[in-house]
């Protein structure tokens, strides 16, 4: 098993990564919480896959528990299922002294985690990522966020889980669009800060291959972002570099409407997009890495090109990192070196 | 002007307390934030008795702004009023640079105060409270909450204001009703912490005699709070004295549909009946406190007999201070000296 502990800002919580470690979770809850009463927050999907064995463990651990399963996609995370979970809580008497677990992707672990950091003022919550994206991404960094319609995640907290449970059996039963989305975000590490792992997933990017060693790239990713959250949690400078593709990605996931692409597919048009308008303003040196780049994307099944109609700036006006006529955008110097340029919105080119 | 320095979980805020405060407002923005954008969140009896004169002096000193006025009254805490603002928040394109303003009481305060915690992950807020009960409860220890069906502050955050402004000339306009509500929690910080301010309260119980020292009351309130409030931020245990009378005070509310008795008023009942059930169970030792607090209370126009028909044990299952068949209660063993005393529900006698 590998275990990463961070520490941000005081609060400390590991990283739990293994094949099976979910049969396991009765065990850990208790040994981490010594806790008897847990809510789960889940997915359709997830439960088609997984209810079953997380029951029949839980009932084997003692440890009592209801579960509130979310219709699977990005449009259940709005402010109306948010409500409709904390009177499910209250229906279930669940007070500040119990757990929330939060079983599913991205969207299970945004809106459990804000649920977890506003009911009752905050309770503990345990991660159990069940997809690529979430695993590498969402579960790392205590960024909770609700859907509103005028825009992704603008609504939110910063709130920690107490524990991540990461059991790499769960991707296994992923879609394969699902699977890459997930590892578009592995490519944005690796463009930012580790070329070697751009590099192996060049050689490596047939789903196969990329499973033969997921438990390490899993590890590996954990900790290049857990550092830099840990060494600015709040996003005053270094983490902002993590927003690389996401500046653009969201404003396609707004105007296409969620679900056109996964997060990751939109990622992936915003890091082209991002490389080709650092080339165009002459922050990017090498132009030869567009190429690059979009083959290693391709490879993976991303899509590459910003759909036709999308209305970039409109949606940028929203987006958190805004500052009235200029915005913090990410740009790629070279491979494994980002920067940050305060650029002006109309000076972003389409 | 009065200025208490409050440092919580490293994090710093003033509290500054004068008459005639509101009219700085515009440079002290500017001074305090170097912004030029803020977003007011206030009542419709706010804006009717000081809308104009805030918005003439935000006018004045070229600060941009945009408000929020909400139906005054504890029913406007919930969740349909809380998504209202963030579309509001939306359509104003306020940015996590900017600042939102809490004008109004404990409800503006709570709601301004959540949406403030989770819009774009947080934003910076101003406290101005306009009523007795907010200057000295709600606005010192970052507690945000708003109403579901099942309970009173059932969802809510723990977040700071960045700065609170209490103008001592905004109180003149309470109706004696609201003002006293307020006055039912100095009564509290009295019995639990100071018994030279319960005397004091008994020697000036006319809405006169307080007023004339409003600001200095004020001001030992606020920091007889921020000092708990310090020491104990996340409510291990020396915090939880300032929950005094208010497990059955929520209780009250939420029986007879909030608005019925003001939070105050709740308070009061549930002060007198925590002093019965402590001389009851043998932990209050002085059985004359039950008159003399009765005494003072009444004089204070305030409630002191819980109504008949209240299901007092139902509404406490919800308690956020709850553990399955217990609950940590709080006693007042004599004057000034509070007591938390883990009890069993069972033992909750009407």
């Amino acid at each position: 098993m590998k275990k990463i502990a961070l520490n941000i800002e005081n609060f400390s919580y590991d990283i739990l990564i293994d094949y099976n470690l979910i049969d396991n979770i009765g065990s850990i809850i208790k040994e981490y919480f010594n806790a008897s009463t847990v809510f789960i927050i889940t997915d359709s999907n997830v439960v088609s896959f997984h209810g079953e064995k997380i029951n029949s463990i839980l009932d084997a651990s003692n440890i009592k528990f209801n579960t509130y399963v979310l219709p699977a996609g990005e449009s259940s995370k709005n402010i109306d299922t948010v409500n409709d979970i904390y009177n499910s809580l209250a229906n279930s008497e669940i007070t500040r002294h119990d757990i929330i677990i939060a079983f599913g992707g991205g969207v299970v672990g945004d809106i459990a985690g804000f649920v977890a950091s506003t009911w009752m003022r905050g309770l503990r919550f345990i991660q159990v990522p069940t997809t690529v994206l979430a695993c590498v991404d969402s579960s790392v960094g205590g960024k909770t966020g609700i859907n509103i319609s005028a825009g992704k995640n603008l609504v939110g907290s910063f709130y920690h889980p107490s524990l991540v449970l990461i059991d790499a059996n769960m991707l296994k039963t992923l879609p394969d669009r699902e699977f890459f989305s997930g590892v578009a975000e592995i490519v944005k590490h690796s463009l930012l800060f580790d070329s070697d792992m751009f590099k192996y997933l060049e050689e490596n990017n047939k789903r196969l291959d990329i499973e033969k060693n997921i438990c390490e790239l899993l590890e590996k990713n954990c900790i290049l972002k857990g550092r830099v959250v840990e060494r600015d949690f709040k996003e005053r400078h270094e983490r902002m570099m993590l927003n690389f593709g996401h500046t653009v990605g969201h404003s396609v996931e707004k105007h296409l409407g969620y679900g056109h692409f996964l997060h990751g597919e939109a990622v992936s048009i915003g890091i082209m997009f991002a490389l080709k308008l650092g080339v165009k303003l002459g922050i990017t040196k090498n132009e030869s890495l567009i190429e690059q780049v979009s083959s290693l994307l391709k490879s993976l099944n991303l899509p590459t090109d910003l759909p036709i109609g999308i209305d970039v700036l409109s949606a940028i006006k929203l987006d958190k990192k805004r500052m009235s006529d200029s915005i913090n955008f990410i740009f790629i110097e070279k491979l494994g070196e980002p920067i940050i340029k305060k650029i002006l919105l109309k000076n972003i080119i389409f």
